[in-house]
This record gives structure tokens, C-alpha cells and sequence, in this order.
């Protein structure tokens, strides 16, 4: 059985533009960037999506999204803007079984749809 | 000086598609929607944008999260997929500046840029 791809980028088996990380979370350059900073934003535990981070008690959601936030600072965002997305399940196109946020920036994104 | 319109809507000042609400947040409809289902989910409280959330303490993003994938449910995507942004700034183009989620789901949604 295949490891989840977003795992072993996690625990640094797979060579990757790491941005920023701390003991929950890495941030890694998307390989298909899609603006000037594309930036991925994974917990290092195995949630599935977003329902299945829904489920579970605790604070990782708002650590979560501060991370992110530290992320945009890294990259130079924060000010002139950035989006941030997630997909779930298969009308959004959920390509890997592990949740990631998708940190887009760099230039003017245009409407989102 | 012009009130916050999202702080209106939470408040139920002005009327509007209410999908679900709790005692931090509200689910509306989007007045221009963008998918078969599109709602925004915004917190009570007026957070200005997510790099305002990621200077707070608390559980606030987590609990943010949970009532996002609540909504997913109410409006029946969870399994089909969904697709749940966050535009900061001027490069993603925010328009209110109180904090907003966008849910979107209902079809194939197809690539996110």
C-alpha cells in the first residue's frame, strides 16, 4: 500500500520547497503553482479533509489558521493579499486523501470562479 | 458612517437566506452565487480579515471550521464535495472587510484558478 504522498513530505522523506514549519504543521511550494506564491499548508497528522478535522475536539483548526497566516508573512503576502482554499471530496477535485489548505498570492488572483 | 453589512446580516438587521446560525456565527446565502450552492459563513464578532484571526488567542478558528463543515451538511455537500475559501486583501480581491468564509459546492466545480 502506497504512504499518503502529504505524510511523507511531512516527516521530510520527500524532498520539497519547505516555507515554514512547526511541530503540527508544513508548508511546502505547490510543484503545479498556480500563482507566483502557491504555497500548501498540511497538518502533520493523517486528517482526511475538512469533515473529518469538523469531527474532532480541540484547537488544531485555529493553530491551523494562524500557521497560515505566519505562512502569507513568509512569503510576502500578507498585505498585498492572498486567497486560501481547501477542497473537499470529489466535486471540489480532492486530489490527496490528507487535508491541505492551499495558500495562493503574488499577483492580482482575479475573481474565484 | 456605513455600518458593517456583514454585521448587519449577523445581527438580523437586513434580510437575507439564513442556512444556519450558533451563538459565534452565520451561514447566508451569497446574493450573487457562484455555484449551485454558495453561502458565506462569517462570526458575529468583526474580525476584520484572517490575518485578524491569526493575531487572536483562543479556539475561535477552530470552532469557525467546525461550523463550516456543519453548513456543508445543512446544504447537503459533505459527501458530493465542497470547496471553502477565504480571500485577504486587495490582490484576492476582499471585498467586506469582516472576516468571510465562501462555501461552494452543488456541481463539478472543476480547477480553482
Amino acid at each position: 500500500m502506497e504512504e499518503c504522498i502529504f505524510c511523507r513530505i511531512a516527516r521530510g522523506d520527500v524532498p520539497t520547497g519547505i516555507v515554514l514549519e512547526d511541530e503540527r504543521f508544513v508548508a511546502f511550494r505547490d510543484i503545479h503553482p498556480k500563482a507566483p506564491q502557491h504555497v500548501l499548508v498540511v497538518p502533520r497528522e493523517h486528517i482526511l479533509s475538512l469533515n473529518d478535522l469538523g469531527r474532532r475536539p480541540g484547537d488544531i483548526g485555529h493553530l491551523l489558521l494562524q500557521f497560515i497566516v505566519k505562512v502569507a508573512e513568509r512569503v510576502g503576502v500578507e498585505e498585498s493579499g492572498y486567497r486560501v482554499l481547501t477542497n473537499v471530496g470529489p466535486d471540489a477535485g480532492q486530489e490527496v486523501e490528507h487535508l491541505h489548505f492551499h495558500i495562493l498570492g503574488g499577483e492580482d488572483l482575479g475573481d474565484f470562479r
